[in-house]
Parts: structure tokens; sequence; C-alpha cells
């Protein structure tokens, strides 16, 4: 099991979030891509007021950072790429390839995630406000545009570039999972059965399991599970 | 000058673009790279209306396509990066200092972007909706929210990672002038003088001719430039 006190990889990860974050925090993609390269790792766990000096290291003041002793960066595409360097089970090796799986990393979340996102939260965020009332249905149809496109590259193909599982799959199964609280996936088979086969992947289940069951471990009282 | 019909680099450009456009379309991020990087390059320039088999190359219907006889890729930040991976003057050699460039091209595209170009669609393309109206104000917040965190890592270095330029720096330069229509960037001095030092480099002002140049040689009859 790749989770080690002892490892030399570290990642930051939050307690404790709401509900509807649970298993959608942005540390999953880099426990994920840790996970099927077979990479021991520690996470350091932070509280919702982070420490003063937390934005010295990740000026978002967001999770995950990622160190391990040679390069200390943030944001989970640039993390989950520099892993996928360490294994070519996440990355190609000939340049072709691995630039076709790196352009999908940024297609995710530049040409697809901030369509998704806005969704998210306009639904979670700003329920009730009248602009997020009359913006909605032009919020969904442009998240629905990106879908398509997504849906029509992928086509009958197993992965967004074939048969093989990279990070540009990581980062795009992980995108669509923001949409869980819609039904909008389901509306395109491919891709449900796109997210579908990614979410079954061993590592996959590895990662949500324990990024899961760190919520449970700190659920505050009071407050349902 | 890098633009030559006969090398073995092929970018896509829009032959025209209405004027809120010009100067920041895309393809001026890769014409700005290869600039740096001093490799000659062609363009392949498409209407607004693009050919019916483009999507089977950028399956967002975008541009800039990039490719080199090696590689074939779409995603402004894939095509940056890969031409930094051929120049050290884009993009550091030692791990570290290369995923930090890496890792500030990711937040300029996935932690910047989104609040900027949502700001820019509410001003541009969705102005006079009511929505828009009453969202701007938040939107505009959430904005500065994220200019203020860029700001506060910048401090009085000249660059995102102190004193050498790299294709992070190129990424968020060009994501701060979607924001050329409203003074917010003017609001944080440290963050106007780095986008103007990014401005005043030859290979951006190079790149930036180059791309107004083609709008103003198809510029549409009967439309004012």
């Amino acid at each position: 099991m790749p989770i080690n006190p002892n490892a030399a990889i570290e990642i930051t990860a939050f307690r404790w979030v709401p509900e509807f974050a649970q298993g959608v925090v942005r540390d999953l993609r880099a426990r994920w891509a840790l996970e099927e390269a077979g990479l021991d790792y520690k996470v350091r766990l932070l509280g919702q007021e982070r420490p003063t000096d937390y934005i010295k290291e990740q000026p978002f003041d967001q999770v995950p950072c990622f160190s391990d002793g040679e390069v200390r960066i943030f944001e989970s595409g640039a993390i989950v790429q520099y892993i996928g360097e360490k294994s070519e089970a996440l990355l190609p090796r000939d340049p072709q390839g691995k630039y076709r799986a790196i352009q999908w990393t940024y297609a995710a979340l530049n040409s697809v995630e901030p369509a998704i996102l806005n969704l998210l939260l306009i639904d979670v965020f700003f329920a009730g406000e009248e602009w997020a009332r009359l913006r909605r249905p032009g919020a969904e149809d442009f998240a629905k545009v990106k879908l398509k496109r997504v849906s029509d590259w992928l086509g009958d193909k197993e992965w967004l570039e074939g048969d093989r599982f990279t990070i540009g799959d990581l980062i795009m199964v992980t995108t669509f999972r923001f949409l869980r609280h819609t039904d909008l996936i389901a509306g395109f088979a491919n891709l449900d059965a796109f997210v579908k086969r990614g979410e079954a992947r061993p590592a996959f289940q590895r990662a949500l399991a324990d990024q899961l069951a760190t919520f449970r471990e700190h659920q505050p009282e009071g407050v349902p599970a």
C-alpha cells in the first residue's frame, strides 16, 4: 500500500471537507497517480484554517502540494505530470505519445474543467442566487458542448488516445467527477463508460478509499456524516 | 525572422477575428514561445468556418494546433511546454526549475484564467444579460482574489520564480492580457510591471506584430478596423 509514514514523497490534503467535496478534492489526482506508479507517499493534513506560511508553498492556499526531496511543486496537473515522468504506466516515453497525454491533461484542466466547475459553483455555492437561476440553463448548455466535444473525440476508444491509459485520462476522469451531482455524464454513453473504467481501476479505488477514510476519521462532531 | 513558409513547424491560427480578440487569440502563445526559442515556423490560416475535419486535429475546434513532423498536438499550454523542451531559454533543465515552470503554466491556465475569462465573457459576450449584470461584481471580486494571490507571490521578483523567464511567465502574461479591457491589472503595481516586462520582450513584440498583421491583411470589407 503506497501510504507510508516514512516515504520520501509527501502530499498535502485536507483533514476534512463537506460532503459535496468528498471524493473530488484534488489530492485525489495525486493519490491516484502515485498508486498507478506504485510510489509510496505520506500525507500532511491541513485544517480549513491553514498555517499562515502555507501560502508560501501554495500561493492559492489549496491542496495538493507535492515534494519528494528533489522537487517541490503545487497544481494537480503539474504534480500528476511529474509522477508520470517517473512511471511509463502513466506517461509514454516516445515524444508523440508523451505529448498527446500531456495535451489531454491541459485540455481537461483548461478546455473542460472551467465549464464543469462553473456548474458546480452555480449548484452548490450560489444556489438560490438570482443570477445563478438565470444563468444555469446557459451554463449547462456550455458544459454539454464541452462534453460532446470529448465524446465525439473518444468515440469507441477505451482511452483518449486509444488502448493505453495515461495522465490525460486520469485528469479527465477526475474532472468529469465534478459533475456527479448531475446526470450530464450519463447523457453520453461513451463518457459514462469511460469514467466507470477509470473508477474501476484498483489504483483509483485505493486512492479514493484513502481520501475518504481521512474524512471519516476527522468527521466533526455534530455534522451528519 | 521565425516565420518561414518552408519551416518544419506549423501552427494553426485564424485568418481574422473581431477586435476584442485581436492580440489575445491563443496562437500568440505558440508564436511567442517559438520566437523566444528561435525556431522557424509557418502558419496554416483558418476561417471562422473551419474545414469539417479540423475537429479531428483539434476536438474543441480552436487554435492553435502544432506539428513539427514528429509531434502533433493541440492546447496552447502543451504546445508551449513542448517548445520549452527544445529551448533552455524557456524551460530550465534541472528537475526543480523545470517543474516549477510547468507548475506555473498549469496555475495560469487552471487557477487564474477561468476567473479572468469569466469576466471577459460577462463583459463581451453576455453584456446586457440580466444574469451578467447581477453576477459581474462577484465575478470581478473573484478575479481580484486570484490576481492578489499571484501579486503576493510575485512580490518584487522579476519573474514568477525569480530572475529567469520561463514558460510559466509566458502563459501568465498572456492570461493577464485577457483583462486588458479593464483596469484590474493596473490595480496591482507589481503585476502591471510584470505584464509590461513580458510585453517588452522582442520575441513577444514580433509574435504580436505577426498575429496582428494577418488580421489586417484579412480585414473584412465593411467592418471597421
